[in-house]
């Protein structure tokens, strides 16, 4: 199927330009017309793949998502031992290299300017509470919560953590740097685990 | 001093039309024409007390900053028992009624537009994190910390939780309510203080 993929290539990488043009001028800079320019193709090709900006934004949101995703589903094929398996799931919620912190930048960008548009319906779905709560399940299963915690508040209490996280290291990376954000993790995993 | 309180009292009020315009239309809709209407002010008695929409976006940013800490100096003047005191300053950094929500939502919007608008110099300065450190500080100062925790590490988790905790509010209001987020404060606090 070469054609099929050469579509989704393309897509991708007209993708890929727009996380580059969010990341160096705004999402309010993020028009079609400047899309097309750094991706390199006409208006009209951009136009081929995504009849509207808002199609265009939305695809490349989500492939932020996939990337996520499929970095998280290859951590947990791995053999390592749950819990050094959740602190590498978390580590791949936080910017922690320009990769991620790009990623994180267009996730924001993406999240709150659907909101600052005044679309208050722009539901935060990054299915990332979901996973945090199988996280702790994931512990829990493993005998390595520690007895007697709340297993729902424990989900609420790292979802915001890693969250709060995220966003200082995004506004702030001087101050919180991967190194700074580890620690805090694993201090927080080893108040949470037992032995 | 009436002219001089009467000043004040009129930049607070376009700022509070500021602030609904904000809320009810998104950060990008706020154009002074917009707020000045809203206001019930001509365009040139706005610019009598604002010279650009900047300057008058700043204002209103500084309001809310103002607003959060006298709550919290009422607060920390009362004789409360330190950890009551402590939970409370916290609160007010939450997003637990319509009041706060507002400023909230004017907060993030304000914060992630001066990113998405491409000015990576808008450093994070609303004087949180110095705030956090100090609470750590005074629960340590009254024996109430945990032994062998590092102060720093736990100002650090203490703020990323309040600040992904107030984020999460904000954009998921009917799933963590006022009440889950006293709750899961008061289980970290509970895991951090002794007695």
């Amino acid at each position: 199927m070469p054609k099929i993929v050469d579509h989704l290539e393309r897509k991708s990488n007209i993708a890929e330009a727009t996380w580059r043009v969010i990341i160096q001028q705004g999402i309010q800079a993020a028009t079609v017309r400047k899309i097309a320019a750094e991706a390199g193709v006409s208006l009209g090709a951009l136009r081929h793949y995504f009849s509207t900006q808002h199609e265009l934004l939305l695809f490349a949101m989500n492939l932020v998502k996939e990337r996520v995703t499929a970095r998280i589903l290859a951590i947990i094929h791995t053999d390592l031992p749950p819990r050094e398996q959740v602190a590498k799931v978390l580590l791949e919620l936080l910017p922690t290299d320009d990769g991620s912190m790009a990623e994180m930048e267009v996730w924001f960008a993406f999240t709150f300017h659907l909101r600052s548009a005044g679309d208050k319906s722009a539901e935060l779905d990054d299915a990332i509470y979901p996973l945090i709560v199988r996280l702790i399940d994931y512990l829990d299963q493993h005998g390595l919560l520690k007895q007697g915690l709340d297993k729902g508040d424990e989900a609420e209490r790292l979802y915001a953590l890693v969250d709060g996280l995220a966003m200082h290291a995004m506004l702030e990376p001087e101050r919180l740097d991967r190194q700074r954000m580890v620690r805090v993790l694993n201090v927080h995993l080893e108040s949470i685990c037992c032995g």
